[in-house]
C-alpha cells in the first residue's frame, strides 16, 4: 500500500468542521467523498487536527493509503477539479508507510485573527472577531509569556471534553501583525486592507483542547480590554477552573495555519 | 428632506447583484429593508453601479433622503449591527441635496482579478478567476492602451442588452500587481499569500455597459494566453460586434473598488 500525503486549506465557514459526523456536511466527509470518486475505492483520509465548526485551515494535513498508481501530480489536478471551491489541496507527497497525519504531528499552530475598529469589513467578516474598542496589545503579549510551557490547561479546555489528560506543551504564544504573517506567507485575508487593524494570535503546541485556543484568545482579550489584569494569566491556569477563564471567542476568526513533523 | 451617502462594501457571493429583483436575494433589496427598519419608513437606497450577481464591491457609492434626525455616525452603527456580516458600511456622510449616487458618479473603477497557477487556493476562490498556465501580462497590457479612449463599446455589450447607445469614455485600461494595489491603499488582497500570483485588470470609466468589464477581461485573457495578438484588440473593437470579443469571465473575479464624483 502506498501512504499519501494531504497539504490542505478550507474556508470553514460553511462546515461543520473536519470531523465525519452523520447527517453534516464536513471537510472530512467531503474529502473521503471525493477522493473515493477517483480512486475507485473506499477510503479513510486522516487529518492531523480536528478543526470545529466553522474554523479554517491553511496547512491542514491529511494521509491516506491506497493501491491507486496515480502520481502525486494526477491526484492533485484531480482532487482540486472536483472539490468544491472552499477546499483547496495545495501538495501531495509520497510518504513512508509509518507517516500518520495525526500521530506523526509533533506541533500544530493555530492563528486567531481580531479585527479592531469600528468599522466591520464585508471581506473579512468571516474570518475575523471585530472588536470596536482600543485593545492593549503590550498586555496580551506580556499575558502570552505565561502561557508557554507542558502545563494543565483545564480552564481552557471544552467542558463537555471527554479527555482526562489535560496538560499540554505550549512552544509559543504570541500576538503578531498581519505584516508578519504576509512576509511568512502565513495569511489568509483575502481583500484585506491597510486601513483595518488585525491582531493576531498565534500559538503553537504539540497537541491541544477542544476550543482550546478560543478560550485562550477569549480570555487574552479580557486582559487587552483591561477587565483582567495580565499578571493575573498565572492564576488563571493555576486555577484548573474553566470558570477562572473569559469565554470562548467565536470559531470563525481561528484558522490551523501549519502541522509540524 | 436630508440627503445621505453611504460608502458601501459587500461580498457579492450569495446576492443576486445590487438591484432589487422580485423574489431574489439582492444587495440594494437587503440594505433598504434594514434601512427602513431603521428609520421606521419607507426609503429608496439608489446605487452607483448596478452589479451583477456574484460581483463584490469595495466602494460602492449609495444616496438616500430621509427627515430622520440620525446623525451619520448613528447611521453607520444601526446599519452594520443589522446588516448580514457580508455586507458593511464603510462611511456615512450628509451631502447636498442634488447630490444622486448614480446621475453624480464621473467615474468608476472596476478591477477584474485572475489567480494565475495551478494551485487553487480556498480563501481567494470567491474573488478570483483561476487560470492555471502562464499568462503573458506584456501583451496584455498593450492591448489595454487600445482600451482607452470615447469609442463604442458594442464588442463587449451583453447581447441581451437594452441600451442604444455603446459609446463610453474609457479613461484608463492597464494590468496591476498586488503589490501596487497594496501600497495605493487601494484594499485589493494586499495579504493574500505571497505564494499566488494575482494579476489584477485595472479598468475606470464615465459609466459601464453591462457585463462590458467581464467581456474585456475575457478578450485580455486569449491574448495572455497568445490566442489573439494584442494588436487584434483595435480590429475587435472596430467590429462593433460581440461575437468578435472573447467570453465573458466569471463574475466572481470582477469588483467595484471605486466611484468618483
Amino acid at each position: 500500500m502506498r501512504n499519501i500525503k494531504l497539504l490542505i486549506q478550507y474556508d470553514g465557514t460553511n462546515y461543520h468542521g473536519w470531523q465525519i459526523q452523520p447527517g453534516q456536511k464536513t471537510v472530512q466527509g467531503v474529502l473521503q467523498n471525493k477522493l473515493s470518486r477517483i480512486i475507485k475505492a473506499d477510503v479513510l483520509v486522516s487529518g492531523a487536527g480536528r478543526t470545529d465548526s466553522g474554523v479554517h485551515a491553511l496547512g491542514q494535513v491529511a494521509s491516506f493509503k491506497t493501491e491507486s498508481g496515480m502520481t502525486v501530480e494526477q491526484f492533485k489536478i484531480a482532487l482540486n477539479s472536483i472539490l468544491p471551491r472552499d477546499i483547496a489541496i495545495s501538495n501531495v507527497q509520497e510518504v513512508d508507510s509509518n507517516f500518520h497525519a495525526r500521530y506523526s504531528a509533533k506541533g500544530r499552530t493555530y492563528i486567531y485573527t481580531i479585527l479592531n475598529g469600528k468599522t466591520p469589513s464585508a471581506f473579512l467578516a468571516n474570518y475575523t472577531y471585530q472588536v470596536p474598542k482600543t485593545i492593549n496589545i503590550k498586555s496580551m503579549s506580556a499575558a502570552c509569556e505565561t502561557l508557554v510551557g507542558t502545563q494543565d490547561f483545564s480552564s481552557f479546555a471544552s467542558t463537555g471534553d471527554s479527555v482526562k489528560n489535560f496538560i499540554r506543551t505550549i512552544k509559543y504564544a504570541g500576538i503578531q501583525d498581519t505584516r508578519h504573517l504576509a512576509r511568512d506567507n502565513e495569511c489568509l485575508m483575502p481583500f484585506a486592507c491597510a486601513k483595518y487593524k488585525l491582531i493576531h494570535f498565534r500559538v503553537e503546541a504539540t497537541a491541544f483542547l477542544r476550543c482550546m485556543v478560543r478560550a485562550i484568545t477569549g480570555t487574552l482579550l479580557e486582559i487587552g480590554k483591561g477587565k483582567i489584569p495580565a499578571e493575573k494569566m498565572r492564576d488563571i491556569i493555576d486555577a484548573k477552573d474553566r470558570e477562572a477563564a473569559g469565554p470562548n471567542l467565536p470559531s470563525r476568526g481561528l484558522c490551523l495555519v501549519k502541522v509540524d513533523y
